[in-house]
């Protein structure tokens, strides 16, 4: 049996989402800036699709939505507009992020502290979630930005933006957040929480890979960080991705009326895995079940090596991780484990399940059999463990 | 009959290209960086779409060929890059453009003046083209970089980029060029000219939209514009739009494939519209026709407005362009026409028109037919056409 459970890495494309796209891989294949019949064949479209993006999130008609390549894009433009338009030359020196930020944040930041910047990370609890007391702690009159995700990409931790969003507010900072692993799991209504700023990439919903946005709400200025001709008002230019920017449409569209289901279905089976793994010996989850996105659950099985454990699954069909894709090349002992004050041993023992609407319980029953029977396997040979 | 005559703006996607593609918008949808099977399917035929950049831009194993969202993104990067790693608190603050570049370039040139950077644009001739003469007039070594186009989106005229990069080498600048428009049109052999950087953008040549490139020629530093994850060597973050890379790979080894048949068939239409063209009295095409590319005309004829032109080709079934489609919202006369210094009841008449490999004979004619009858109607209601 495959059971792809690293949903929280990319999802499968919804396949009314590819369906939608493919007219634009083909005869529809105009440039939207083009002022012929082949150019405004994509318009009625790409105008669907931004409608499904603004009513998706709830933004207002006077805010922007602004279409870029991946929430990397987004997270990068935030930090380096910011540098630009307030830091170089201006007052406000500082930006303030999680100590559990996905590395497109904590390095774009970091890349800024070469240029007078001041990068403070947040602690994190044994949850995983920073307070605001420790925010409050940090700001003040010379802080730029706060960046504080929506919902960590390893835990799956809820993170109150509303509130750390006021407190940037009270002190005349900005707020972004990456909103990466909330949008489309989870409401994310922009009338309700003040961000100023909120980054998202299509393919953590079931959208296409290399396409994404930003969020900017009504009267905040941040320099574009394409220049270039007139595309998106002005805000990003570059010729539009078609085709990528109907499937994320759609994909977002159907990701919010599956969100129930999301919230019913998806969190059962994430719950019924989680419960089967904790019946292993030694073994914890991060973060209360209550307080994550439906459908993540990151485990530590003591004396049982992630990369180990990725490779009993993956012969056994099963796609996991370790942590986050986008630092899983280096191998390293997962971030978030050491950020909540795990153990050395334990560091390297993260175990990321991540659950979708595509997910079936046969699957999940497999899945949680074979996670058994590879730490049973994997402990009796493991030398630390047995030394316990 | 529909005939696309808009090839610069963007281009139909190559049927080979898409069929590849499709795959990693189904089951193939995994992410290269996760340590299972359904990120490794995708290794192999991005290994393969690389290999085909590699091999059709000549470029050295050691090179580095980054994947962008599109040559905008390369623009952007490379001027933003320049900016952060050698101007911001060093000695060279002058960046030195063609008068003809692409908005992309223009724009993100011209956002840096705000942070100390000096911009020199470079005139042009009646043919567009600027000469190694006015670079040497310049260029000094507070320079940092020169940035000439290969070749320029509105004439198809090519510029001796080897030459520019000569000189700016001489004077320790390092060079780019934004070869958007030669790519895949006219050789782009990256061993025998030594640029230093080199945009290009899939859809130019029957790619999908929404991926790019940027060469990076060995030992050049350059900071990326995207920071974040362990991706392309650290270069350029984000999670790989699979599907759009493996599509980029096979167009332009097909692009390559065809290039005799460009500079042949295509050619040999494009001269073929071209002299119907001029058979209308009082018209002239921009730039000696062996220095273009082989599938770009650039006319003006007296007394006939771009938009109105566009407009009855238009209801033919044509699909043409004033100019650059990056510029063609503003409906502003056209900078190239301004450039080369043309007479202002002169800069509202460009009518561009871009052939590729999928035209036919037939529809040369029929369109060459269409714009004979679309500027006879024009001038034939056109009171400043009357007056002369």
């Amino acid at each position: 049996m495959n059971v792809y459970l690293d949903n929280n890495a990319t999802t499968p494309l919804d396949p009314e989402a590819r369906e939608a796209m493919l007219p634009f891989l083909d005869e529809k294949f105009g440039n939207p800036n083009s002022l012929h019949a082949y150019g405004s064949a994509t318009h009625k479209p790409l105008q669907n699709a931004l409608d499904s993006l603004y009513e998706s999130l709830n933004a207002a008609n006077e805010d922007d939505i602004i279409i870029t390549s991946c929430a990397t894009e987004s997270n990068n433009w935030v930090m380096k507009s910011i540098f630009f338009d307030q830091i170089f030359g201006g007052e406000r020196k500082k930006i303030i992020i999680s100590g559990v930020e996905h590395p497109a944040i904590v390095a774009s930041a970091e890349f800024l502290t070469r240029f007078g910047v001041e990068v403070v990370k947040l602690p994190v609890d044994s949850n995983g979630l920073c307070s605001e007391s420790d925010l409050e702690a940090v700001i003040d009159d010379k802080t730029a930005l706060v960046s504080i995700m929506w919902a960590n990409n390893e835990t799956g931790m809820i993170f109150d933006v509303a509130k750390f969003a006021d407190i940037a507010h009270a002190y005349g900072a900005l707020f972004h957040t990456d909103a990466t692993q909330a949008v489309g799991k989870i409401a994310v209504n922009l009338k309700r929480v003040d961000v100023d700023l909120l980054s998202f990439s299509a393919h953590k919903f079931h959208g296409p890979k290399g396409v994404g946005g930003l969020f900017i709400r009504k009267g905040i200025e941040l320099s574009p960080l394409f220049n270039g001709g007139e595309h998106m008002g002005g805000r990003r230019s570059g010729t539009l991705n078609v085709a990528g920017i109907v499937g994320m449409g759609v994909a977002l569209t159907n990701a919010v009326k599956f969100m129930d289901f999301e919230n019913s279905h998806v969190r059962r089976l994430r719950d019924k895995l989680e419960d089967e793994i904790l019946t292993i010996k030694d073994t914890f989850v991060v973060g209360e079940r209550e307080r994550r996105v439906p459908n993540t659950i990151l485990a530590s099985i003591k004396g049982v090596e992630g990369e180990a454990m990725l490779w009993d699954l993956n012969r056994a069909g099963i796609g996991a991780s370790t942590g986050s894709a986008c630092a899983s090349e280096a191998l390293e002992s997962n971030p978030i484990m050491e950020a909540i004050g795990a153990d050395d041993d334990l560091a390297h023992t993260a175990l990321r399940l991540s659950l979708s609407r595509f997910n079936t319980e046969a699957e999940v029953d497999y899945a949680a059999n074979e996670i058994k029977k590879a730490a049973q396997r994997l402990r009796a040979i493991s030398s630390s463990y047995a030394e316990n």
